[in-house]
């Protein structure tokens, strides 16, 4: 609207005169809990809780974490396993106004301490299974109080609610990777998550009888956005610590689950344990994320009347930007669908302009469910985000109907059983060990996890680092996850003029 | 969040260093084009129009206005019938990023003129049918071009198309009046109608079958929004020109209809026509607005099993606001709800503060549906919303459990078969009369409209003014449905000291 000439000022009295009331709401769980107490909120381990039990339990924890000295406006770690108490952690900080840094589980010691420094978090929530991980970590700049929630009972207070949000304020960050190494924590404010939640509706509909299964981590944003759709749509959620196909299966009949979000790892076993068998008629979505789902699997899907809606989605867009609607789902097999209502979405060719149909190139999105930037690195926010556009660095094609292909999630990028590993950590990681001069890392396709991460290292002349010293190095650094399952001794790691690594050079070395 | 003191400046980040996104969209209409091209997006007359038609006829009218002179950022007022054409020019109008000025069809000549005026438009688009109203309009101020819909095909161009649109830009403008005489245009931006029809949508949820039929005004905001959420939702609207309870009720079962918007008179009128019938299992939601309904007419529709939603809003609050949900509509019979999940509620009392369950009180709303003001009245605009709360004047209580019971709308208004009449409006037209000292208007019942119009009238001395005089001079400056239906003569208008009409008493001269 930059170039709008106004006959005159009716538009200068809204942004001026008055206060944009867009931006403000209440709390979310505050209001899904004054507007429908008694509805079913979660299914836990047998047992149903309404909204009002999440609020109530949210709001006594929320009084045990402001007598352990929380304020709002500070931002506190979250490590905990994926279970119904940290959903209550989570919102409980919600209600006080603190910002949530949620820690993958798999994270190592010195990988949490970076999070929480970078974050400059005042806290850490944490439990006992964490200990060994918590004692490790080393604080270098800041002081941070780890409270752990086995003993946050101890103190409590009435706590001073924030019943009223701001849209733009921080809720979470979760932390991504990039081509440059260190990970960057991705601002995720209530209306991002907001409007995903929003985007979600408009295509899947929503009905009082849906039930959301979610078996996916609670600290990435696939499982982070079913907790916050439960308190938008005042939806049930069936919550399980873990996928198990068998168990999954049951409770879709036993609870009357219609969606659920998955990865393609969890689809392919939950086929097997099903052997042709049929869902119930209910079970009206399984949402699929988590990169590229292969074309022979979803025909699989097709074939046994699951019904699979494919989607594209990341942490910096608060999960689903682009599904596929219900009409196009089977004539457009192995597409991400189109863009979502509130969102936008283009391709652009490598000589910098939109690509044609058809034509491949990166990714870019825009819409109020992507993140305004990265905490603390205004540079990279605005490297990456123009005018409200992020490049994904992922490239796909749209074609001549509008639907997005994606190829492949950033060239670089591991995704191995759901989980993202960016090859530079990894790389940063072995370079960092006295023997190694150089070293490039690659996903190898696997059976069982989509993806494995590899590694080509250059030893230093007069050491003779072996493999097992390097993944022993990488292990005490690095989540599980992350480390190199093999490592190949190479003289040299392939780089071009502008010294950056070749990867597809490494990829020929093993005949991918 | 005044109060937040950041530990870094995180926050600020947001604010300064990145444009904030989630204040643009694409063309509402556009994106549901691009989305869903193919699925219906009207009925009307027999035919089903997919959105890529809408778009398509859109787009060829958009053409004709730009024209015909019209660019982005202008106003015009628009006086059509209720039909899919005046549809396609509304739309056209949001593709050209042109502010319409929507008219009441029964407005006179100058009251069409005044709301041109006070709205600054450069346009009217009208049609043969008001050719006669049209010739008779006065402009004091500025010259206005009538364009009318028949010859608008003459000139056409290349429109160029708004793709992007701010949320906080004006959309449409509809006129109500106050208790201070000359209405007021109600700034309805984008975003307020995007936010009703979410709000509406968390609330009865949202499905692929969803059908909503559509009978009222599309000059008033309960039939405008339709159209809004036709394009946001991608769902199906069955359009008829004007109410027929035979043929609402066979098009809800012809066209599988699952919601339908109506106001007392319509759903007493169908009732009848249904003696006792059923509608279709599909028809899921008779959403109830313009007033407080009677209980019987409540307890008749239980009855009979329609569902009956009642809702409150107003055209400041872009159509609903409180509704009921679901699972309250029979414990709750007689209350319109709770606030929407973007909105809230609260009722002051005399002694302007908040009032405790149960004890009535002036209603007041908040949320990003709610306008930011009125067209060129900031200081009305500062009186009625403070911090994003709008005094309604509407009269009611909210019980222990959080349910509004509305009492009276505005203790003066008079709503007569869903149209709202303003006393003073009416008082002002009267006081004008040469033959008139002074002049009182209330409602009083009826068994058709639910309420009538009827005026006190004091005639100055030396006067001989009769009731057929005041008749007919109130035909010529008022729409019919304000014209008082009787008028008594009487020696004083009771008032207060500050002047104020003291209303009850006039109803006590009637026995109301």
């Amino acid at each position: 609207m930059n170039d709008c000439r106004l006959v005159f000022g009716a538009n200068d009295s809204i942004k001026e005169g008055v206060i944009l009331t867009n931006q403000v709401m209440q709390n979310f769980l505050y209001k899904r809990f004054l507007t429908t107490p008694d509805r079913v909120a979660f299914h836990y381990k047998g047992r149903d809780y309404s909204f009002a039990d999440v609020y109530h339990e949210s709001y006594k924890i929320a009084g045990q974490l402001t007598a352990n000295g929380m304020k709002k406006g500070q931002f506190t770690g979250v490590l905990l396993k994926n279970n119904l108490e940290t959903v209550f952690i989570l919102f409980a900080l919600q209600l006080i106004g603190v910002r949530a840094v949620i820690l993958n589980n798999r994270l190592t010691s010195g990988e949490i301490g970076w999070q929480l420094q970078d974050s400059k978090a005042k806290f850490l929530i944490t439990e006992n299974a964490f200990d060994k991980v918590q004692t490790n970590i080393k604080y270098e700049f800041n002081d941070i109080i780890t409270l752990f929630k086995e003993t946050l009972a101890g103190k409590t207070n009435e706590p001073e609610l924030v019943k009223e949000i701001a849209l733009d304020d921080i809720c979470t960050i979760m932390y991504t990777s990039g081509t440059t190494g260190h990970p960057k924590g991705v601002m995720q404010t209530y209306g991002n998550h907001l409007w995903s939640a929003i985007g979600s509706s408009l295509n899947l509909g929503l009905n009082d009888r849906d039930a959301w299964l979610c078996t996916v981590p609670l600290f990435h944003i696939s499982g982070f956005s079913i907790l916050m759709r439960s308190i938008i749509y005042g939806m049930k959620v069936v919550l399980i610590d873990a996928f198990d196909e068998r168990a999954v299966i049951q409770l879709i009949h036993k609870e009357k689950v219609t969606i659920m979000s998955a990865v393609s790892t969890m689809l392919t076993k939950m086929l097997d344990d099903l052997d042709g068998e049929s869902l119930p008629e209910a079970f009206r979505c399984l949402l699929l994320g988590g990169g590229p789902a292969s074309r022979s699997l979803l025909e699989v899907c097709k074939q046994n009347g699951i019904p699979v809606y494919q989607t594209y989605g990341m942490t910096e867009t608060s999960s689903q930007i682009v599904t596929l609607s219900p009409e196009d789902s089977l004539a457009k097999l192995g597409s991400a669908g189109k863009a979502l209502f509130p969102s936008q979405l283009k391709v652009m060719n490598e000589s910098g302009t939109e690509a044609v149909p058809n034509e491949p190139g990166e990714i870019l999105v825009k819409g109020p469910n992507v993140t305004s930037g990265y905490l603390g690195h205004e540079e990279i926010t605005a490297e990456k985000i123009n005018d409200g556009w992020l490049s994904t660095g992922d490239i796909g094609y749209i074609d001549e109907d509008g639907f997005l292909f994606v190829l492949d999630r950033r060239s670089d990028l591991i995704i191995s059983g759901g989980e993202n590993i960016y090859p530079a950590e990894v790389e940063g990681i072995l370079n960092s060990h006295p023997g190694v001069s150089d070293a490039g890392v690659i996903g190898m396709k696997d059976v069982t996890w989509g993806e494995v991460p590899v590694a080509f290292v250059v030893i230093k002349k007069n050491h003779d680092t072996c493999h097992d010293e390097l993944e022993s190095f990488c292990n005490e650094k690095l989540a599980k996850y992350k480390i190199p399952k093999r490592f190949f001794i190479v003289d040299e790691i392939p780089r071009n003029a502008s010294k950056k690594i070749l990867r597809r050079e490494l990829r020929k070395m093993i005949h991918m």
